[in-house]
């Protein structure tokens, strides 16, 4: 099936490297207004997004982002975080004070800001624009939160780079689709022969795209990744923050 | 700015009300695809999606939703799940035993769902249908885990009704940009100005549309939501899950 918007979807690559043009502020407005027109949880709205213009920050979150070099050069870089703090002001602005620090809040806001942020993103390449969503903005959290300064209740979820793509990628091969979507109730039996032609396709994948340097398939991966401790400093740092505390 | 990807997203408003016209497995599979060519964190894709298509399963699941009547009249109402049970089943494959439990996993599968099912209800709306998230699926998670059959490892985040509009309501009025948008740091500065005119607007959005039912604006009815607990059972559930803890 085919339209300006599917093909949109379908098209998309994250770019990592970027031309010297820049994104006007313009631009970036009708982006961020194509991201707000997302559902929202309650119409809670509880995301913030946060436009890095200044070079200096741009190189501390850098620094804070494994050094990704696309985090300094791409033409902007936003944070998107969960933001209950904004919620909680408007309630005491009513008398009211507020029950917070919910697990439930702290989804719900994560998940309004990934809305907002796929809209952005499907937005800005409907106009030429790339990007790529940069989560290594969770690796030091303790430090982006004083970097950006964000009060209690708000937490930096994931950078995106945007700008004029000087690249162009392959698609990367999805998941089968019989792998995700399952009928009436979850149903794991088709997972071992599935996955197995799977990480056939994406070893070749890999091999093509890094001349070899990468073989291995998406399972080899996956596995490699879940050996190893996930950012455990996080729920702390949450925790910190007033956010997924009960 | 107008082209036929920011006119689809611009236009977006939740649809509750649909006409009895199906929604065939074809289109569903290409609004599906479309889905998956989101981004995803280093490409762990820890996301499923539950297509219900028995009858008594959407009741049930309709039940625990608050007994929203769409859940049950939609053409199609889809589970979206953040699921880490299929990385830790192919980290199993490979030999590893996975490091499970990080609430860094369970963010970035909540993430990940978040994003696929942002491209699957603009991709829906691109070929004219209309959905609306239901949160409701995060009222009684442990029914709703027993409905699905989910294992471990796996949470329903969201549902979503998706089918041919039968109604055709207004663009409810977001957050002003200045609100959402901020530059190089965090800043609340014009949170008060700026409530106070959003709180006017959507007071008369709200009188509208309910015929005066409604007559408050947004932070009062925010004020209203914050002064009571949010699912408070949320967190034990996704511990009992193996998520979430640590």
């Amino acid at each position: 099936m085919q339209n300006p918007v599917i093909d949109v979807l379908r098209n998309h690559r994250s770019i990592r490297k970027f031309s010297p043009q820049t994104l006007s502020d313009d631009l970036l407005d009708q982006l961020v207004l194509a991201g707000q027109a997302a559902s929202s949880s309650s119409f809670v709205q509880a995301y913030s997004i946060i436009d890095i213009c200044d070079p200096e920050i741009r190189q501390q979150l850098q620094r804070c982002c494994s050094n990704q070099a696309y985090v300094g050069e791409a033409a902007r870089f936003l944070v998107f975080c969960a933001d209950f703090h904004r919620l909680q002001l408007a309630a005491e602005f009513q008398g009211i004070d507020p029950e917070l620090g919910f697990t439930e809040q702290f989804l719900a806001a994560s998940i309004d800001a990934a809305l907002v942020a796929q809209n952005i993103i499907v937005a800005a390449e409907s106009v030429g624009l790339g990007g790529v969503y940069i989560g290594a903005i969770r690796n030091k959290p303790k430090q982006v939160t004083e970097i950006l300064a964000l009060p209690e209740q708000v937490f930096a979820l994931f950078g995106m780079c945007l700008g004029y793509p000087d690249q162009n990628p392959e698609i990367k091969p999805r998941l089968p689709a019989q792998v995700v979507l399952h009928r009436d109730v979850y149903n794991a039996t088709q997972y071992t022969r599935e996955l197995d032609n799977y990480d056939r396709v994406t070893a070749q994948y890999y091999t093509q795209r890094t001349q070899g340097a990468v073989t291995t398939g998406w399972s080899q991966q996956m596995a490699e990744k879940l050996g190893k401790e996930s950012r455990p400093d996080l729920l702390e740092h949450l925790q910190s923050q007033g956010l997924a505390k009960r």
